[in-house]
């Protein structure tokens, strides 16, 4: 390929609402600030859904083609000029929500909202407003400037965190979304306090990760609620004292929870992305100090908040990526798991190969997955300067 | 009158939507744990008007007939069996918001809400579910267990507190409901930081008193926002910075904030009590850490939440008495303001005796009065104990 490109496998959504498919793409080299990532594993997200077949309703348009994926990790292939953290073979993690350790936000302890490249981040491209992944000679855009389904992306250094050689990468990968958000969620978001009780809304992999995340805070009771009660097994080995299906009760589900614990939970967490959902949540809460974070994504809604409910002392907030501080906090959660701190095995409910990443989509939407691992390259070929197999150099 | 009665004028609630009827009323003496108190002055805040004109619509519908008024100042008369810490002549103000110290809200750190004697004093009547006060016979409801409307009125002694004995009565009123409220939503719901930008959404006593606990907090710009400019003046007196009246501008409110303050303002208070206003607040807050606090009150309505809003760092609060523990708190605030940290006279813009009660109800509907103070009882006539004057006894 002309320009230092690589020739690689790509799932590429080119219209919304329609399946993925599995192209030849191009992945330019890295521009200045930037890294070429080889992608080993990467798993799928309801976001990762949303923006494929909710684009325009719960979410708000992105430019197509597009290549989707954001909870990947891989193995640095090369870097542009100017980075200095990163070096070829180094394992990382691609961020979605970046860290640049230099603006006001990176330097303040209440957020991790760093905005470096945001914007361009959500229109999918790089911080040159282009994007490095083309096919058929057409610009393909990078979802939220990272792209994990495809075999190599590049990414922004200030993307991307590097995490131990011994990682391994199609377990660490849950942590670049859903199981961070989660879990952080309760620790971060919601500061879930030793003998507290708590509800967690949904039990998908947000919702077990702050289930997860309300164990590790020693919370006394952790009622899961889902309306698929073939999650209440995974929510108990994760730590819930109590599952509760909305369908079993004629009231709503805020009530019953209200009853259960004589005035509502101290911590409400809110894992669906459903404004209903989020209402219930936050009234499921009691009074005085009840509070209810929403880790749920939905970009277009309004929620509905009753105004006594807030004057009556519950806070509301939300979280992004559980308030973690992308660059220097995932290297922690990965050290998390490799101490036996932070399940991750037990999110992982399917395992596929690129070429059937529908099939991840479909598990997905079904309720019948909780994360599936798609498998991009060998991870046994981790000589990623190497460039074997897939990829073409002129 | 029999049984230790006391004879006194009140006004008198009888029916909703009609003004206020000054009668010849009967209070009982305190039963056990209560404090018969002469009340001095009282002010009138709009959770009277509301309780009285809008009841059912803004406000739930309480019990009628009712005697209003929550911002009062007076001196004990007499205590029932089992009060310890009140002696007749004590200058004492009445509290909505009880305080009894031993349960789990009350040594609690995170809330002020005690719930002693609640769910009764919401319907009107004491703890043993009846009235002290009636009327031609009639048992009349006392408003949120305390009814300052009237020159006696019997308390619990958990909703009582002691004050200074030089304390003017006929400004320290006003610290029963309004200007502590305020206050508080600044300092303790919000939390307000040194150099921080705040925007206060109302410039009423609560808003008043919002942006003075702004100053106090050393925020660095305090934007004060009405739609009636007369209110403009005052608010610089109390430490506005910047004031503005939504109607000069024809896009919404919140996008005018947001671009004063390049992105929005680290705190907003809603003090107006309206769903419509308290959207606006929350989203004229910064993307990342921006808290909104709701001072305002509504006890009917839902407001619009956008949750994008949520999940981009802001957090939604709501406050109730300012975050004060009643009792012990108050009296601080009462040295804070013979120690000049704290404005009061500025807060005060007529005052009127009992019988013009309705005037001062009118005054503040129409806009014209921040706070009008009605005199009950005269202030020279401090021996209460001698039931001079109004008062009859058998």
């Amino acid at each position: 390929w002309a320009n230092g490109g690589l020739g690689c496998k790509a799932a590429v959504a080119w219209v919304p609402g329609k399946p993925l498919s599995i192209e030849e793409v191009e992945v330019a080299p890295p521009k200045t600030h930037e890294v070429r990532v080889k992608i080993i594993s990467t798993s799928v997200c309801h976001t990762d859904w949303e923006n494929l077949y909710d684009a325009g309703k719960g979410m708000m348009s992105r430019p197509f083609p597009l290549v989707l994926g954001h909870e990947g990790a891989g193995v640095v292939e090369s870097v542009g000029p100017g980075v200095t953290g990163f070096t070829a073979g180094d394992k990382v993690i691609p961020l979605f929500l970046p860290y640049c350790g230099e603006c006001e936000r990176c330097q303040s302890v209440k957020t991790n909202h760093c905005r470096k490249n945001w914007e361009k981040a959500q229109r999918g491209v790089m911080a040159d407003g282009t994007s490095r992944i083309s096919c058929q000679g057409q610009q393909v855009h990078q979802f939220l400037g990272v792209s994990t389904f495809s075999q190599y992306t590049v990414v922004s250094d200030v993307s991307l965190t590097k995490i131990r050689s011994d990682a391994p990468l199609d377990k660490v990968c849950l942590l670049g979304c859903g199981v961070s958000t989660g879990y952080g969620a309760a620790l971060n978001a919601g500061k879930v306090e030793k003998d507290s009780s708590c509800a967690v809304f949904g039990l998908g992999a947000v919702g077990l990760a702050a289930v997860m995340g309300c164990k590790a805070a020693m919370a006394k009771r952790i009622i899961g609620i889902d309306i698929n009660p073939k999650k209440f097994e995974k929510a108990k080995v994760f730590g819930a004292t109590d599952c509760i299906n909305p369908a079993d009760y004629p009231q709503p589900i805020q009530e019953v929870v209200v009853e259960m614990t004589r005035g509502g939970v101290d911590y409400a967490l809110e894992c669906v992305g459903r404004t209903n959902v989020m209402s219930a949540a936050l009234e499921s809460t009691r009074d005085a100090w009840g509070t209810c974070v929403i880790a749920g994504w939905t970009e277009t809604e309004d929620m509905k908040v009753q105004v006594t409910k807030i004057l009556m002392g519950r806070t509301l907030k939300g979280t992004y990526f559980g308030g973690w501080k992308s660059v220097p906090d995932v290297p922690k959660l990965v050290d998390d798991y490799m101490n036996n701190k932070l399940l991750l095995e037990e999110f992982i409910t399917h395992n596929v190969p690129l070429e059937q990443i529908n099939v991840a989509f479909d598990l997905l939407k079904g309720g019948e997955s909780i994360r599936t691992v798609i498998s991009l390259c060998d991870p046994e070929d981790d000589d990623a300067t190497q460039n074997k197999g897939l990829l073409f150099k002129q």
